[in-house]
């Protein structure tokens, strides 16, 4: 059985950086699924599978394809019950949808602001045209713009951190002593920072980097397969 | 059996206002379990049951006493296991966490600023000395200076419950179709900012006001037993 999860890539194909590939890859991981990662550009997606999806992830699991991060989440849990579980029941799944909101609200807004430029730069040429032109419409001024704007942020980024890190002075994980997929959710836009730029958006000290720290070395360390820029 | 909630309250005996006893109200309302409220002031917390605790809740469970609101959750979650359960399972309890986690360093440090001054107009005499004492040492300023300092937030609090906002156009509840703990941990503190305080802090049209009034009806309505202020 062929299980293929594809995931964005830039010009370099062995760097994929997509936050919400990064949440499947660790979930997989989680499961003990052995997979193949399948790199595409951007502009690649619309032709993979027959045009099965506009976003990546997708996932192929034998005659099986499911797109979407948490649809994954919730097609693995359903279909290898006997593996480890991602949610720990009907409540941990209505949850991670919090956890899910929580993070794109705050944390994906706020660093989709430092790392927009960084991105646009490790991409190819054609992805490169394709992702300035889509972008700067979605944000109404230049990428260079958006970076500058979001100069101040990188102080303020450690205060929005706060519920975790007030989570984390109770327990290592969302999920409690081990893992769950919300620990994979919050990872990922982390992973994607870690992947495409320099900057530091996590001190030294900061409970919340080691547990970044902790979930990079989880499951044989698949989080450290690709390293940071 | 006797099952006593012991509640904060004011002046006025029958408007207890504690957002932490009110995420248990709800929780014992939940399970289908009669209770008592038993209203106390701030100063007379020492001395009931002989000294069981420094704050409430506190619950009396025939010889059981149990103290903090999240305990005794769980403790009502074991307790009576064929009632509705309150988490959903293991996965449930352990995102609750992270949902307490947020509401404590999001919600309640936003609310308390606007809300301080009208919590202690609403004490008696004694409990307002204990009151203006303590939370003056903890803020480092007059309660007046709180609030005014607090002036600029209640048009930013919206924007700190746009996780939660993007949660309810999922689903209805954070626990999914129906509510769980977690609805009542966030439920708290805005029950008490709206029994102790004329602002208004939720606005018409927001779909977390609708949320908020939809657990206001749960339960035969025991959130409208105290009456807005």
């Amino acid at each position: 059985m062929t299980r293929t999860l594809y995931a964005l890539a830039g010009a370099d194909r062995a760097r994929h950086f997509s936050p919400h590939v990064w949440k499947v890859a660790l979930s997989l991981a989680h499961k003990g699924l052995d997979f193949e990662t399948a790199p595409v550009g951007f502009t690649e997606i619309p032709a993979i599978e027959g045009g099965a999806t506009k976003t990546v992830p997708l996932l192929r699991d034998g005659d099986r394809l499911i797109v979407d991060s948490f649809a994954i989440a919730l097609y693995l849990e359903e279909t290898y019950p006997d593996r480890p579980s991602l949610f720990g029941g009907e409540g941990g799944k209505a949850l991670c949808r919090f956890v899910e909101s929580w993070s794109q609200t705050v944390l994906h807004t706020a660093l989709v602001r430092f790392v927009v430029l960084d991105i646009h730069d490790c991409l190819g040429p054609e992805d490169q045209a394709y992702f300035r032109t889509s972008r700067e419409a979605r944000f109404g001024k230049s990428l260079e713009a958006v970076v500058e704007a979001g100069g101040g942020e990188i102080e303020t980024f450690a205060a929005k951190l706060e519920p975790l890190r007030a989570l984390l002075g109770k327990q290592a994980y969302f999920g409690g002593e081990t893992p769950c997929f919300a620990d994979y959710i919050v990872f990922g836009p982390l992973q994607w920072a870690r992947i495409v730029s320099p900057k530091v958006v996590l001190a030294d000290g900061d409970p919340v980097k080691d547990w970044f720290e902790r979930c990079l070395d989880l499951h044989g360390g698949v989080g450290r397969s690709v390293t940071s820029a």
